[in-house]
């Protein structure tokens, strides 16, 4: 999928993401960029909202292991099974969700798993930051099921 | 406040709340509950969005902090911190997060601490129930922070 299409996927499958304006920037194999303006997402006090951060950063993982699923031909649903979120300093623009793959071996263990049992877990760090900052951070454990 | 007035309070704080259609539906002093409706918060698979769930979750327990910040007369803006979140089932109707403090102490604790430092933090498990069952469940830590 290119980004386009990853968005339209995520509009498609969580119609609520368009309502928070959710956007996937940037595209690669093994990384996502996904963002949200921060007039919808801010709150009374001029900084971003805790849910919309959190749910932006979920967004950028999700987003990132279905198009990997798709890529590699493994079909099944991506579904968070738990997260941790720190929220290190407020945010007081747009929110950025970074999220890249960089364990080459995280990743053949969450193929091969799948390809064995139908069903397989990845860990991923998602940052979001703010001029080169990390203002917040999700550890988020996602699990691809077989259809 | 009484639960449309911290309704109101919360939508004009995070105007996101609204687009989820996320509603105060009982409130005690040391308890709440807040709902949002399926359709609007589903996603295609006809199960609730886990940004929703956690973002349901967030606001009980923000929306529980305030008000007891409020009936105490602890002037300062409730901050979420750090959070972790499980989900354990799936969740196929209206999400309804409960929070009950049950601990005087660590209220006790959260007020004390406040009205030295003019900064305190409280720990909340927030549940996410359907049909008696704990489908989700947020373990979310607050800041007051003094104005």
């Amino acid at each position: 999928m290119n980004s386009q299409q990853l968005e339209n996927l995520v509009h498609k499958e969580i119609p609520i993401t368009k309502a928070l304006d959710i956007r996937i920037d940037e595209l690669r194999n093994q990384s996502i960029r996904v963002t949200a303006p921060f007039e919808t997402n801010k709150n009374i006090h001029n900084t971003a909202f805790a849910g919309s951060i959190y749910t932006v950063a979920t967004i950028a993982g999700w987003s990132l292991v279905s198009n990997l699923a798709s890529n590699l031909a493994l079909e099944g649903s991506v579904v968070l099974a738990k997260a941790e979120v720190q929220y290190k300093k407020p945010i007081n623009g747009d929110i950025v969700a970074q999220c890249e793959i960089q364990e080459q071996s995280s990743l053949e263990t969450f193929v091969s798993s799948f390809k064995r049992k139908n069903r397989a877990r990845l860990n991923l760090i998602i940052d979001v930051v703010e001029d080169g900052v990390i203002k917040a951070q999700l550890n988020a454990n996602f699990a691809l099921v077989g259809h």
